[in-house]
């Protein structure tokens, strides 16, 4: 069995040793005391003096091979962004997703991100890549018809053969179905792939209320809102996952809540797209909603890093609340951790005696983290990702004093061949 | 003579050889032509390859020993923040100030910030820790005396007795005079500061127009904002270094314009303390006044760096003016760069022969900038300050291959030390 003995990690402010067994925490221990020679002779030995233990981020809304797009159309509108986008997307072949997906991975694992909530194109070829990296993540089959239902059957067809194909994906892969948005695929489509993934119990991943337009135009189209139309063809139920959500209204949230799906706040993407900032946290919190992080593709907001996410997400609350007790560190750091493993179904997102092993070291023996009076304070508003020392997935280390395997051949692949998307 | 000789560097997209000669750049020539052997011989040699040059970024606005109080109250109101502070400060003493200013200047060295405008107690203290960090200031005499007029001779005396021994101080580091803020100065004081300042051309740093409870409190007093207030009592000048600005009518505007005050963005600082996020920057631009950059102090944002206030200032402004094309890229470098520098009448800012040698090399070998369709999006959007590599500040090289000199040394004595603030 695969076994793990990190030794003087500092755990809750204390000192502790965790032993990891298989893919599970097996046993946490105050650090004086001493390990079970038995045990420990035959594991990996991780010496975590200065330390802090942290679970595995969640990041709950990416597209991960677009992180071959960063940076290529800047301080544009959305509608010119998003044409370019569209024109770039039919060059991605199936080289461009392994090495974009290698690199989403990469980049996600060096700001400590174990677990991620997918959305793109060629999944099996993506979920490839990501099996190699050692990451978790949810990886579903996308139906975006722009409402011409001329394709719609082999979209299914597509959609129930890789289905069937993941059974042979490894255990941190799971499959998953998304509808691209309410106004991008057709009714009929969208009503197929709702009743396919509860039929299955699927995760159902969802662009939703994204813009100010959206909102209007499904007003005018429905007299509904998104997410009440959403509602009207019966799709909203626990297993939907909607990105987000920045234009709810009361009446949206009461329905979201009553159908209990989850949230997922994206708020370098809303920002930077001009999308609306007016997230509704403390409404979403109230009515009991799941509330969780993302950071959404490359394309749109140029990079992985959950931890800057949860600095912009908790500085833009407190602002346009005006109140600075806003989104506390406590309930931030369970946004981006706790609250997507739960709405992924995955028993990790806090340390635990027998919890899965997803947990990221940080390293606090830098400026950042000088003066230590509030750990979190440092890790979220001082510090950046680079004190992310080791990661743990599944009980496997992905990366160990910022090293990750095969680093350099990814970058270098990328280089040799991300000028392909911009050839006309 | 010292002498730098940076090989292969990347600026404005090509590769160049760079020519430092005591504190100026000397001579930028592509990097195929042959160096001079008779000067690169006498050279410290740098080989920049993969490196990218940009000017040392300028922090218009912090106060540096406040770093000491990185995280001490999170999540607090502002008045609550305010009165710990106020607690706090008393305790400080010279060990206190010379050690956190010294981790200031190394947590800016470390984020390529060359230059900072300072504001805070015992300068003589913290121009000390200054120059043996190596980084240019700006320190002024502070004036803050909370309508108490019966210590104003003591304050003015202390003033212009700092200012004499100032002449001591070596070339990199300059007198100011600081009012703290119009509502914490009674009106003499300000009047004798400003009339001192523009009587010995030193800049006068103010903060102005931070929160709305500072504009009501004017209005209810003086019948004047704040900016029209300090107008009427003819303090406003082109000397004028103003933090925050961030409540500023069209009027106010004007008269900043009239005036050529200079104004500084402090966004983080700004959103966390929740003083508001409606920072006019588009107005500012247009009526032809100059906007700078600022970090504020760790004890409100948590950290001194400014590709983190880059990014943020961007990504607010974009939301808040629901518009992507709001604050491109070239314009938020000159706010974090030249503007600066032309603010406090330092000739640097750009990379071009003739100007000080205040320069940062970047690492672009890294997942940050890859692909690279774009550095300064990169730089700004994807990257972390972890992407700063080699700092250079009036010719001399502060850091290298990110170390910097008596590193362990200050992280040791900040940590002896802190404990004393939470005394009681």
């Amino acid at each position: 069995m695969n076994r793990i003995f990190i030794k003087n990690a500092i755990l809750d402010g204390a000192e502790k040793n965790i032993l990891i067994e298989g893919n599970l925490i097996s046993r946490i221990t105050p650090a004086e005391v001493e390990p079970d020679v038995q045990v420990t002779d035959r594991a990996k030995v991780i010496e975590a003096k200065n330390k802090v233990v942290i679970p595995g981020l969640v990041n709950m809304h990416t597209h991960s091979a677009m992180t071959l797009m960063r940076g290529i159309y800047e301080d544009a509108r959305l509608d010119e962004w998003l044409s370019n986008i569209w024109k770039i997307e039919p060059r991605l072949d199936d080289e461009l997703v392994y090495w974009g997906t290698k690199l989403a991975c990469l980049e996600m694992i060096k700001s400590g991100t174990t677990t991620f909530n997918d959305q793109y194109w060629k999944i099996d070829t993506a979920v490839k890549a990501v099996s190699e990296m050692g990451l978790r993540s949810v990886n579903p089959y996308v139906f975006l018809d722009l409402n011409d239902t001329s394709k719609d059957e082999f979209l299914k067809e597509e959609c129930m053969r890789i289905h069937e194909e993941s059974a042979s994906w490894n255990e941190l892969n799971t499959f998953a179905v998304a509808i691209h948005a309410p106004y991008s695929v057709s009714e009929k489509l969208m009503l197929w792939a709702g009743d396919y993934a509860r039929k299955n119990s699927l995760l159902l991943h969802i662009h939703l209320s994204e813009t100010r337009k959206e909102q209007q135009d499904s007003m005018k189209l429905h007299n509904l809102s998104p997410t009440q139309y959403l509602e009207s063809l019966g799709i909203l139920a626990p297993n939907v996952i909607a990105a987000h959500c920045v234009w709810m209204s009361d009446k949206d949230i009461e329905l979201a809540a009553k159908h209990d799906i989850k949230i997922v706040h994206n708020i370098n993407s809303n920002l930077k797209l001009a999308s609306g900032y007016r997230f509704r946290y403390s409404e979403f919190r109230d009515a009991g909603l799941t509330v969780t992080l993302g950071t959404d593709g490359c394309a749109s907001s140029n990079n992985l890093d959950m931890l800057e996410a949860m600095k912009t997400a908790a500085l833009v609350q407190k602002a346009w609340r005006e109140d600075p007790t806003v989104l506390p560190l406590d309930e931030l750091m369970e946004m981006a951790t706790v609250n997507g493993a739960r709405a992924l179904n995955i028993d990790s997102g806090v340390i635990e005696e027998g919890k899965l092993a997803d947990m990221v070291l940080i390293d606090t023996d830098n400026y950042a983290f000088t003066p230590n009076y509030n750990f979190l304070a440092n890790l979220v508003y001082s510090a950046n990702s680079s004190c992310v020392d080791t990661v743990i997935c599944n009980g496997n280390i992905v990366m160990e004093g910022r090293r990750v395997k095969g680093e350099e051949q990814i970058l270098e692949n990328v280089r040799r061949i991300y000028g392909r998307l911009q050839k006309s």
